[in-house]
């Protein structure tokens, strides 16, 4: 896997760049430009898996929770630069839909057919449930309801007020998940678990990795922004089908392989964790920080998906809580959230 | 009670025939055509039964998820057939509200009345509650929030695939219990549970009395369905309270009946199975069925209920999985779920 | 504590009186009606206790259940006097919201940074989750949804027929309580926790005070909705915002100090019965009574919630349910409602 993602990134820039300057077809270089990113991300992703190792849980932990997503962030900036303020949501809502239902769903499936019950810790479960009710059915449903008689401004004003919340309250996740509670709702203390991790790069080619993989993102992702339009006058996909479907998954992919790998290995907790911790971070974090970024640039992004979005996204969380609550899962849970997920595609691909 | 159903049987088909080639006065009509159909639902169920005990679990399990809701759905199809859909979304919604509501409620009150605490397999329940969110607030909610800005067209479609995905759940929910996850969930082995069952009639009888019971429910339906526009006029009921309340009591009757007599013996798992089991076989089987069969008619049924018939499902949803979340029950959880009825039943009344 | 509130009340009351008798400015007299108020609640908090005391648990738990709203309740009828219809939901709005979230945010954030980790009475918790749903997402909801295309009369009926079934159901709830399962759900047995309680008050001192308190809480509240308009204007607060945040926070109090202490004492079990109890009081029982008692003004209250408010409190039901269901909390819970709280009081400002 990992070699075919550094040949990926070794044909892919270089083409990225050769295409985009010789104005090659815009399908064409769409493709280019997602397989891309898809390497890239896996780079990334093992960069701050390095660093995380060398630095230890605590600042390790923040890391993750910081880098986590930074593909999806770096697109999305570079969507909101572009004005194309629907795309960005409906690429943070392809990725909480495609994170609870597709990447879970898939797991908790494949994962399943191996092993009769699988189980996971019930107390992380449950702590991410009340996240998710937090984030996706009070701090997105409020402002879709209280907005629909205020004016812009107003509007800008609360989805600010709701992001400084949000961002403030992730980091008090964090910090009680790394500092105040760290290893108290444990429950499989195995001890073997903890096998000693080998980061596989030293601590100064792990930043120069993350830094030359982050450059060509933000590179890369620019020039994607851009066949958006012609690409969904091809194959006609609206835009918003491109942000929930195409966006998500691209920016999503290597996070998504290893989910599920996991779960193969009967490591339930670890798939559990990036499912619904990818989610949160998302929603608490990528998506307020942009609406903050986009303070910046010419229109600002309020926090208000349409009702579509929002709907499936609360009844994703509520679909996931229900099948989490109990800290197992089988073959047929999974292929509860891919309906789930299949119903919604069809639903976005028909809007 | 078996004897006054047989009674019924032997009074009622023959006044039916007689009534509705006679003219006899629409209101007349329709209480004898809803007082047959009960009992000869009541004879469904026993030959089901029957054909189930002689099959072994498997067979009989899949033949009770396929025949358990016949009635239904033959009524529906000949309201279909005369065009009214509103009807049938509404006996649909009346079906779920029924189960959830009334029939849980009046077992789980009147059981509690003579125990102070009982238990079901709570396993089970959470199973089903998983289910009951991805039918209704899932596969029901989509539609209606997606479909209000799609052409006529597209709502079919859309419509057409979820029942597609839908009744495979179902099926794969079916295999999942009957064939890889069989008793992979028992809480309570006491063993003694499963004493044998002697079959009431022998496979050729119960065949004979299943097909003959169905013919008679088909014809009475047919003229049913003709009467309820008369029926309504009337008591000044509307076709929406009618679908609602009465053809979704008539239908279920008998199966409400055994719910409640299990209760009272205090067999918790069997009322719980057949308030929810039904429910889901409702809204994952006949509701989907329906849509797929409305293609040979002249109009499509899309999968679109009205907003209250939406909501009073929805909100019953979630009242049943935080109530049967802890797998025991008492009175007055009962009375809870009636009040919930009631209080959807007055407002369908007044609407 | 309560010298504090004894010299509120022998300065307030006099205050208050002389204060609206010689016209003095809305804003001043307002800070002075308020505080006044919440000091008169504690009286009638203590008192209440007393009596229960004397009269057993029994009696005790109804008197708890009838008066522990009581400041409530007075404001709210004299608002609705003065035609206030608005000011009176947005005030249960502003309780149930201040109940779920502020004080049992407050609670568990306080106790959870003194203790690592809270427990507290699951079957309690879950009991009264079941209720809020009923109460909230059932009762609250129907209404709003079925009475769009309802005439006013058809409205006022449904809500007469929700408010009486919600009457009926929460005196079953206290004699569920209070009598046929007193002590079933008892998980702490430590015996110890029953310390024999010493009434503060005899019974004719604490019925004494009790009258005192509640006439001069009546004579306070018909002044104290006068000053509304004018503190709105000068403030920039719109009614909602008064009712929601203002009104709700005077009128509870008394009952949020003695949940926060009782977390800082770790009882978290009279904490958790504090904040939901009361809330159930409110939506259940002052809510339905109030729309009863509008019956005899001149204009009759629905029960219908302007939608910002119904999502609010369906939203802040939801979000204590996922919380509260596992029987334990800690400080990262408490601040995840007041999160919540937060949000909901920017966008009542804004509105």
């Amino acid at each position: 896997m990992g070699k075919i993602f550094t040949a990926l990134v070794f044909i892919g820039v270089p083409l990225s760049v050769i295409g985009s300057l010789m104005h090659w077809s815009s399908i064409l270089m769409f493709i280019i430009y997602c397989l891309t990113i898809i390497a890239l991300a896996s780079f990334m992703g093992r960069a701050t898996e390095s660093l995380a190792i060398v630095a230890g849980p605590r600042i390790g932990g923040l890391l993750n929770a910081t880098f986590g997503n930074a593909v999806e962030l770096i697109i999305s900036i570079f969507a909101l630069k572009a004005g194309l303020i629907e795309v960005v949501l409906a690429s943070l809502t392809g990725s909480v839909l495609g994170n609870l239902l597709l990447v879970a769903g898939l797991s908790f499936f494949v994962g399943g057919v191996k092993y009769k019950r699988q189980k996971y810790n019930v107390y992380d479960a449950r702590h991410n449930s009340g996240l998710l009710m937090f984030a996706v059915i009070v701090a997105f449903v409020i402002p879709e309801i209280f907005t629909s008689s205020m004016t812009e401004g107003q509007t800008i004003s609360l989805s600010i007020g709701i992001s400084v919340i949000m961002i403030t309250l992730y980091l008090a996740a964090l910090f009680f998940k790394l500092v105040t509670h760290r290893g108290v709702y444990q429950t499989t203390d195995e001890g073997g678990t903890e096998e000693h991790e080998v980061p596989e790069w030293g601590k100064v080619s792990a930043v120069i990795v993350l830094l030359l993989a982050t450059i060509a993102v933000a590179y890369i992702s620019e020039n994607l922004v851009h066949t958006f339009e012609e690409v969904g006058e091809r194959f006609g996909w609206s835009e918003l089908f491109i942000g929930v479907i195409i966006v998500a998954i691209v920016g999503n992919a290597a996070e998504h392989a290893s989910a599920i790998l996991m779960a193969m290995k009967n490591k339930l907790d670890i798939t559990v964790e990036i499912a619904m911790g990818s989610t949160l971070q998302i929603a608490m974090f990528v998506a307020p920080l942009l609406v903050l970024i986009s303070l910046f640039f010419p229109t600002a992004m309020p926090l208000v998906f349409t009702m579509p979005e929002l709907i499936s996204m609360a009844t994703a969380v509520l679909l996931t809580i229900v099948i989490t609550n109990d800290g197992e899962t089988n073959w047929f849970e999974g292929i509860t959230l891919l309906a789930a997920y299949f119903i919604m595609g069809i639903g976005f691909y028909l809007l």
